[in-house]
């Protein structure tokens, strides 16, 4: 009866089935309006199901207003409610597709080994972590995050880097990219510039550009930004790398340190200090933040995407006190707060010290990965290789001797199945650093180091470099 | 030596307590420009520290750049590194202070029974969930999120509401107030307004408003959202809640669907559809989504913060094909992507259709909550109650005769230990709803339902109307 076809087996009720049928006949109009629907008893019947299915059926139909059912009269359809239905379209967008290019070497930079990291383990830190949880903390919390995990983490960067820092200054986020994103919003003043370090992280560039707010590039050195370039009159806010400058590797002297943030008290900005590797250096102790010279001026970005792993999605940011009203306000109309269970984990993780042995053994194993790739370097191109930067991070920049790499150069070494990208490709005035290589090596072990390398080389010897 | 204290018994080391204290010193000017410092051996005598500890902090001391060291020449301070020293400033905010307002009798609405969750189960899903996943998905991965969590959810959707959608529309979010966040920068089109419910869920509102984005509201009725309202000439887009309207609590029925998705499409705008709680349906079926009748017009917003709990931070939008792209940069730049272990064990929940029996059991339970809640309200306001709105959901819209709750209605019951909402409170225009109170049940017991409206009639009885 009206082309109606039910099937017992399928996965939706025969109540759902039924529906979805009348439905699309009145919305394709084969039912019109006023037209008379075939009584609950007929229609069972012909359908050989119970009337009660065809009583929910037409119920449904009711409460959503397709139909007219009324006691002693025959139910009939509503006027006006046939549409042309627009289903979903076959066509099927693979958006995952650039997260799954496989390389048959990748230098990709800024992630640690995720072989190393132990699933089992996290798995243990979320059961142990959660335990302390109370049912309140399943509701919505603070948008500031859980103090448990604020004041472990007040007492791990008290531990690693000697800095003192109150858990009520420190907000937890879902990573640096979260955090940018309030912070752009937060210290924009309109005709005022960000001024980013060039080279800098496109990322951290393109959170800047989305938002169409204005921007200039401050261009550092080996040592790091240059204060004394910045002649801005109007900065909204400087966003620096002063523990291992990314690209480039420099640590900021203390000199430029002082200027900076006499620049910033005079000039009234804000200063936001990414320390995202810091924690990996495999020569002499973490350096100090700028953070612990102002805590008024300097805004410190701390994430866990590099020591732990990406997906974990916690970072944290420890604010000056005149920024946490509008903070709380800004990441309250974001997303509200961090998930508990994870924030939960990653404080029992830090509270039984297994942070500082995770750190203490990943150390060890990035720095013998930087040294054997060293090594390869120097095996494979020779005396025509210059290592830049401080022996920190999950990163090298090298140059190579007479070999320039024009702004074609990392696809066509991505046609070639090589990962590899340019200082340039970080840089906002092209210009200055074609002779720079960044080579990425956290995630490589010594044998795919070996390969990886000689793949590279033979790419180069080959490549056109003028 | 130099005012100098190292305390063994601490927890930094001796050497970062040394590195700190010369730091000090040499910032505040104690130490000058020029000045010699005392030789390692000297001062690792008067400190009664191994010589080696001396050098190493004067190595820190150095890499940042504040000394000078030279092999055969005197160590001395570096010049111009000193500057006043912002240190953290001791007063504390507490910024937890606003959620932990603990009140004799809280009618929130829209929060579900967190103390019936077990956070035991959750720990299972999060460790069973997590076995399925790869050491590649600890990193970073498409901000779609991760397949299983999208089929799982499309297979849910299918079971629940009868309606199809591919695993490729699907957009994990963190969750709806993320998901709004984004699409009021997707959607906006500068000078056309962002149409809102009047009344309608106040967050929904503060989203659009913080970004400055100009707005209007359309007035509802008990049926929920009138198009024929709609007259605006342009439109940036349209947020309803045809399931179960918040907060009056209508279904938008079939005529009104068609004639809204017939507007969209002549205006050329987009319908966000907000399903925040039309699981809980207590008579007939789970109403079906609008996006069944337009996938290429209507954004369809689901949330488990009400199905399970707010900490969790997840949730999907289903996009139209014309949006994703845009969609993927925008969370991008926002904050990249979920977390991992919590989507999978999601998944996991759904798979095991351990949702399906939460769902029922829940139902079950804030059914009978809203049965004795009627029953309380009769029994205790006797005739002059009446109540509106669909049998679903996690509260009640309630008149009560002959009274009016003026502005300060929310703010005196709060005063007097109680929370409660009024229409008023969510609503653009204030005068329409001065009558009607919303009372949120999910989260209370029948003895604490009890309790709490013997207080509010108190309250009410002494309320001046007038």
């Amino acid at each position: 009866m009206l082309g109606i076809k039910l099937v017992r087996s399928y996965e939706l009720s025969l109540v759902r089935q039924l529906y979805n049928q009348l439905k699309k006949l009145i919305m394709q109009g084969q039912l019109n309006a006023n037209e008379k629907l075939p009584s609950t008893r007929v229609l069972a019947k012909a359908l050989n199901v119970s009337r009660n299915t065809v009583v929910e059926a037409y119920d449904m139909l009711f409460t959503e207003g397709f139909i007219i059912l009324k006691q002693g009269a025959p139910t009939t359809v509503v006027e006006q409610v046939s549409i042309k239905q627009q289903a979903v379209v076959k066509k099927i967008i693979d958006n995952n597709k650039p997260f799954k290019i496989d390389f048959l070497a990748d230098f990709k930079t800024g992630q640690g080994d995720l072989k190393l990291f132990s699933i089992h383990l996290w798995q243990q830190m979320l059961v142990k972590g959660s335990q302390q949880l109370t049912k309140h903390q399943l509701g919505y919390l603070s948008p500031q995050g859980v103090s448990w995990l604020r004041s472990e983490i007040a007492a791990w960067l008290f531990r690693s880097r000697g800095l003192q820092v109150a858990d009520t200054d420190i907000f937890i986020t879902t990573g640096s990219t979260q955090a940018l994103n309030i912070l752009a919003d937060l210290l924009n003043k309109k005709v005022h510039s960000f001024v980013v370090e060039d080279p800098c992280h496109i990322g951290v560039l393109n959170i800047i550009k989305n938002k169409q707010y204005p921007y200039t590039g401050c261009v550092v050195d080996e040592q790091g930004i240059q204060p004394e370039l910045l002649t801005h009159k109007a900065i909204s806010a400087v966003y620096v790398t002063p523990s291992h400058q990314f690209p480039l590797g420099g640590i900021l002297p203390a000199k430029r340190r002082v200027q900076l943030i006499s620049l910033a008290r005079k000039k009234d900005f804000y200063i936001i200090e990414d320390d995202y590797d810091s924690e990996f250096r495999y020569q002499g102790a973490v350096i100090s933040p700028l953070y612990s010279m102002d805590a008024e001026r300097v805004i410190y970005l701390g994430t866990f995407s590099k020591s732990l792993f990406p997906a974990l999605r916690i970072g944290f940011v420890i604010l000056p006190k005149a920024l946490q009203p509008q903070w709380l306000h800004f990441r309250q109309y974001m997303d509200v707060q961090n998930n508990s269970f994870e924030q939960a984990a990653l404080a029992e993780f830090l509270q039984s010290r297994r942070m500082d042995k995770h750190i203490q053994k990943m150390s060890k194993i990035y720095g013998e990965r930087r040294a054997f790739l060293l090594n390869c370097l120097k095996q494979t191109f020779g005396s025509d290789v210059a290592i830049l930067g401080d022996n920190a991070g999950l990163h090298l920049v090298v140059q190579i001797q007479g070999k320039k790499f024009r702004d074609d150069f990392t696809q066509q070494a991505a046609s070639k199945g090589i990962r590899i990208a340019t200082v340039n490709d970080y840089s906002l005035e092209k210009a200055p650093y074609t002779d720079k290589l960044l080579l990425g090596y956290g995630h490589l072990t010594p044998e795919q180091i070996n390969h990886h390398i000689k793949l590279l080389y033979d790419f180069i010897k080959t490549y056109k470099t003028s």
